[in-house]
């Protein structure tokens, strides 16, 4: 499938209600539990995804689409710990919605046609890369997500689905 | 995390939810794509969970609790391919939400404590299993099929995102 933005805003514009009806009102075992060690729980997730609205799609594009320089400012792993301080799940899915609709409306102001499409920036690690790997990498980045929230969310019950697991592919079963 | 109903029926409630925010309305190659071969679509997903609304986790709760025969009926793999015939999207998706509900109501009905979550029927693979696996299985149930659809999504950008796949955990990638 090739990036067509006709078809991929519909799915960007949905990961807020997903990742809502996902957690929203969930007790806090599901949202404050993670995958053991440093891994992160539903609530870093949310806030990661709030970062990235911050510093990561739109920014880039931004570059990408302008007159300076092409190189993009690095990306930080660990931004999410500033955005959840002091915030609840609420707060931060509430945030993540009006981010996500505001860079949409953001995108929506700028010409996307295979002419800009093959534009480029320079990633800090990736090197060259054009504007339709950015913008079918947030589509991506929010899937990525997804499935990581449902794979944090199903390990809370490994021990509770007894011989379930082998069935269970999310958590490395057979279907 | 030990299965507790109260905190458990919150996700079975929301998942018809999640799955029409996820696909509802979206450009048919994310909803007839899959991962190659004969590996299941977006659509087959939610017939497959259809089929499980109507043949398997309720149906298998009143074999625990009932006072007949305590073998459960195999469930059938590929009965999602009669659940589609015919049928869009729009329809499979009421469907599904339909049965949830109803499926969420007979469950409110039964006795769920700590008696009756070691009753036990019998999988006839997994062998003896008792209503507190099936239970939180029909949970992780629910979180495996999420976590496909954002993978057969995800898929269908493998080429579009470029150098981006090493990034992107749901295609495989470290992050």
């Amino acid at each position: 499938m090739q990036f067509d933005i006709e078809k991929a805003l519909p799915v960007l514009e949905r990961t807020p209600q997903v990742i809502e009806a996902m957690l929203y009102g969930l007790a806090d075992e599901w949202i404050y539990s993670n995958e053991g060690g440093d891994t992160w729980t539903p609530f870093d997730i949310v806030a990661h995804l709030i970062h990235g609205e911050k510093t990561d799609w739109i920014p880039r594009t931004q570059v990408i689409m302008g007159e300076g320089s092409k190189e993009f400012v690095p990306f930080d792993m660990e931004g999410h710990h500033a955005v959840k301080k002091g915030k609840t799940l609420g707060q931060l899915l509430d945030e993540f919605k009006v981010l996500r609709k505001e860079n949409l409306a953001v995108l929506k102001t700028i010409e996307i046609n295979n002419e800009t499409l093959d534009r480029t920036g320079i990633h800090p690690i990736l090197g060259t890369v054009t504007l339709r790997h950015l913008l079918s990498a947030w589509v991506v980045h929010d899937l990525t997500h997804i499935h990581q929230l449902s794979r944090v969310m199903a390990k809370q019950y490994e021990e509770a689905v007894g011989p379930w697991t082998r069935f269970m592919g999310v958590l490395g079963g057979k279907r």
